[in-house]
C-alpha cells in the first residue's frame, strides 16, 4: 500500500502531537500554521501564557507516541504536589496536597512546550509550513473523496494541497471547523463565561543565583491560589524563578476598576502578599498593557466529516475553561484515543475517524462540565470546612480503606493522576462515592439520634421517679 | 444633523425590509448581497422554494414601513383559511379551520416576494449592490467607532465601506455573524434536526384556463398536509394553479430509498392521492435532481455589538424550523420591533441596538421552540381525537365564551393572527388556558365520580332492604 498522507492544520500543542503521532504510524504528514514559527519570536509576549499543568493523561499521550521523547520533554517541568491557599490577611498559607501517594501535576510554560514539540518534529519527515492561513476545506462530504486544503500564504498565490486525511487542531476559534461546517451538518455551540483573565508576573528573587532554590519567592512545588469567591488569583512557577500569575474575575469587576492606581489599591486589599511579590509597577504595567482574555466553552458534534476523512481535535472540538488544568491534557488524550482506535481498526484511519465521536463525546462533555464546576471549587470551596473534611475522608478511604467496598479514588486523583479512568467514568464513580458518604452520614446521624432519644428517655424516667 | 448611514448585508426578505425601513426613517442605506440580482435569473430553481405563509406579524411589519407598499405586495397572495388533512387511503380530506373569525394565512412564493421587495427598493434612494461577498466586519467593539465592511466583488479589487451602523440579514449561515464573533463575545449554537426536506411540484390542471378556478387540482385555500407521524408531505398553492409541495422525513428514511423507482413506490403507498397529482415522472425527476435540504436551529446572544453599531436580524440571529410558518414573519417582526425601539429612543439608533437583545430574546427563544414542537402537531397530533376535541373547545371558548374568565385565544391564533401578542406572552397565556381546561376536566371527572358514588350508594341501599 502506498504511504497515506495527513494534513494537520494548527501547530499548537495538540497539532504538533498529532503530527508526531501520525508520523510515527508511518503517515506522510504536513503541518500548517498561520503564525510565524514561534521559535523565531524574540518576545514571549505574543502568545497566551497561562502556564500549563501537565498531568497523567498528557504524559500517557506523549509516551504513547515515543517514550524517549516524553522523557526529553518532561525534564524541564516543575512538579506541583498540591495547592497553596493564601488567605486574605496575606500572612497565612495552607498546603492542600493533591494526591494520596505523592503524585504531582507538572508546571510548564506553554510557549516553551510548543517550541520543544516543534524541535521534536525537526527529527521527523513531517513538513511544517508556517504563515499558511487556511481558507478552505473541501471534499469532506462525499464517500471516497480526498480532502483539499486551501491556504493564503505570505506570497500572493493560493496554496492548494490534497491529502488522504485532514485534521483540524487550530483552537477554540477554529477556521478548520468553520470550513467543515459549510458542507456538513455539525451541531455546535459556544458559550462565553462571564469572566476575564489577565496575566501577571512574579519576578525571581533579586540577587539569588539562577539555579539556587532561593530564586523562588514562593514554594515552587505548589499551585498557589488566592481564593476570593467572585474572583481569584493563581500562580505557577517557571524554571527561572519567576511565577506566571493569572487574575480571574467577572468582567464587571475589572471594568469597574478605572485606573492603574485603583488596580493596585484593589490588589493591596484583595491579595496583600501577592501585591508585594508582583510589585506595584508590575501591576500598573499589566493593567495598562496586558490584554484581558475571555473564556469560552465550545462544543461540537460530530467531530469527523461524513466521509471520515476530516476530523477536529483539541480546543477546536471542545474548548473548556482552564479551572481543572485539563485543556491540554484532554487534547493530548484526543490524539491518544484516536491512535488507539486506529490500532483497533487494523490501521484503517477512516474507520478510526468514524468511531471517534461515539468513543469520545461523553468524556469530552464530562470534562468540559467538570472544568466549569471547578471554578467554584478553586475560588470558594477550598476554604470551606465541609470541603476540607470531605477531602480528609477521601484521603483516608483512598489510602487505607481502598477496596473495602470498591476501589476508592478521590475525584481529583481520577481526573489528574489516573489516565486509565475515562472522564465520564470518573464522574460516575464520584457520584457513587458521594452516595456512600451520604449514606454513612445518615446512618451516623440516625445512630446519634437514637442514642440521644434513649438517653433522654432515661433522664425522663429518673425525673418521674 | 448629517444624514446617518446604514449598511445592510443580505438582500433576502428580511434584509430588503430592513433597508426599506431604514430608508423610510431617513437613513442613507446601502444593501449588499453576494448573489446576482434574483430578478435577472431566468430559472426559478436556484433558490430555496419552500412557499411562505405570510401572517399577521409579517403584514403588520410591512404596513409599519408603508401601508401602500404592503397593499401592493399582498395583492398576489393566496389566502389559506385552514389545513386540509389527507388520509392514508388517498380518498378522504378533512378541513381544519385556522381562525375563529375567518382569518387566513397567505401563501406566497419566496422568490416572487423577494423580487417584489427589490422592486420597491428601486423607488427609494437605497443603493443595492449585488455580487458583493462579505469578507470583513470591523470596528464594532470600540465605543464611538464606525463600522467598516469589506467585500470581495466580481472585479479583483476589494470594496471597503464605512457606515454609521451595519445590519446582518444574511441567513442561518451568516457570514456577517461569523465576522462579528471574531471581535466580540457572542454566545451561539446551531443544532441540526434529524430531518431532510425535498421540494416537489403539483402541476396546474391540464387544459384549464390560466385564471379559472379549475386550474387548481386541490383546494387552493387550504394548506394541504399528509401527516404520517415520522414523515409528512405538505402543499401550498401558487397563483398559476400549481402547488409547491415539500416532503419532510428523517434522513434515514430518504437514504434507505435506493432508487427513483423505490421513491415512486414509497409515495404510492404513503401518499396515494399526492402521488397521482405530482405524477410518477415528477417524483422520479425530484428524486434524481432535487437537493435535499437540512433543517437547522440557530440561536445567538447578544444580537448587537458592544458599541451598538452592528446587529443581526432574521435567520442570521434565530434560524428556526419551518413548521409554524413563522420564520419570515418573525424576521419581519424583528425589523418592526427595532423600529419601535428607535422611536422610543428618540431616533438614536445606537440606543435602539442596545435595547434590542433584552427586548427581543425571550420572544425569539419562544418561537424557535414552538416551531420545533409544531412538527409533532402537524405530522401526528392533527389526527388525534383528543387534539381535535381541544381544538373544538378552544374554538367555542374563544368565539363564544371569550372574556368570561379572561380573553381566550387559541394558541395558533395568538401566533399567526395576533401580532399584538408577543410570542413569549402567547406561550404564557396558552399555559394558563391549558391549566384552566385541566381544572375543568378534573372538576367534571370529580363530579361524575361523586355522582357515580351517590348512585351506587342508592343502589346498594335498595339491595340491602
Amino acid at each position: 500500500m502506498a504511504q497515506e498522507s495527513v494534513g494537520v492544520v494548527g501547530a499548537g500543542l495538540v497539532g504538533c502531537l498529532a503530527a508526531l503521532a501520525f508520523s510515527a504510524k508511518g503517515y506522510k504528514v504536513h503541518l500548517f500554521d498561520l503564525r510565524r514559527d514561534p521559535r523565531l519570536e524574540t518576545s514571549q509576549r505574543s502568545l497566551r501564557l497561562i502556564n500549563l499543568a501537565v498531568s497523567d493523561r498528557g504524559i500517557r499521550a506523549l509516551q504513547a507516541v515515543d517514550e524517549k521523547m516524553a522523557e526529553r520533554i518532561l525534564q524541564h517541568v516543575i512538579p506541583m504536589k498540591g495547592r497553596m491557599i493564601h488567605d486574605i490577611t496575606g500572612t497565612k498559607q495552607e498546603s492542600q496536597i493533591y494526591g494520596l501517594f505523592g503524585e504531582s501535576i507538572k508546571s510548564i510554560d506553554r510557549l516553551f512546550l510548543n517550541r520543544q514539540l516543534l524541535d521534536e518534529l525537526d527529527n521527523t519527515d513531517v513538513e511544517v509550513l508556517f504563515e499558511h492561513k487556511l481558507t478552505g476545506v473541501s471534499d469532506i462530504d462525499k464517500l471516497g473523496a480526498h480532502p483539499t486544503l486551501k491556504f493564503a500564504t505570505s506570497g500572493s498565490e493560493e496554496a492548494v494541497f490534497n491529502f488522504d486525511y485532514v485534521v483540524g487542531t487550530d483552537g477554540a476559534h477554529s477556521q478548520f471547523r468553520y470550513q467543515m461546517q459549510k458542507t456538513m451538518r455539525m451541531d455546535f455551540s459556544q458559550k462565553y463565561i462571564d469572566m476575564q483573565y489577565m496575566e501577571l508576573s512574579i519576578p525571581p528573587v533579586e540577587g539569588a543565583a539562577a539555579t539556587s532554590a532561593g530564586r523562588f519567592s514562593l514554594d515552587p512545588n505548589h499551585l498557589h491560589i488566592w481564593p476570593r469567591k467572585d474572583y481569584m488569583l493563581i500562580a505557577l512557577a517557571n524554571g527561572d524563578g519567576s511565577f506566571t500569575s493569572t487574575f480571574f474575575s467577572p468582567w464587571e469587576i475589572i471594568e469597574s476598576i478605572g485606573s492603574a492606581e485603583d488596580f493596585v489599591a484593589f490588589f493591596k486589599q484583595a491579595f496583600p502578599d501577592a501585591c508585594g511579590l508582583i510589585g506595584e509597577e508590575g501591576l500598573r504595567y499589566a493593567y495598562d498593557n496586558q490584554p484581558r482574555g475571555s473564556l469560552v466553552q465550545v462544543s461540537a458534534s460530530p467531530y469527523a466529516s461524513p466521509n471520515n476523512r476530516a476530523i477536529i481535535l483539541g480546543d477546536a472540538a471542545h474548548s473548556m475553561v482552564p479551572f481543572y488544568g485539563q485543556g491540554m491534557n484532554c487534547g493530548f488524550e484526543d490524539v491518544h484515543v484516536l491512535m488507539q482506535l486506529l490500532e483497533q481498526s487494523n490501521g484503517l484511519l477512516d474507520a478510526a475517524f468514524g468511531k471517534y465521536t461515539g468513543a469520545r463525546k461523553a468524556d469530552l462533555d464530562a470534562i468540559c462540565k467538570l472544568a466549569l464546576d471547578n471554578y467554584y471549587e478553586m475560588s470558594t470551596k477550598v476554604t470551606d470546612p465541609f470541603y476540607l473534611l470531605r477531602k480528609k475522608v477521601d484521603y483516608y478511604l483512598g489510602k487505607y480503606a481502598n477496596d473495602v467496598l470498591f476501589p476508592w479514588v478521590p475525584m481529583y486523583s481520577m481526573v489528574s493522576f489516573r489516565g486509565d479512568i475515562r472522564y465520564s467514568e470518573a464522574v460516575a464513580r464520584e457520584q457513587r462515592q458521594t452516595r456512600v458518604l451520604n449514606w454513612i452520614q445518615y446512618v451516623t446521624l440516625g445512630g446519634l439520634a437514637i442514642y440521644g432519644a434513649a438517653r433522654a428517655a432515661q433522664v425522663l424516667e429518673k425525673w418521674r421517679r
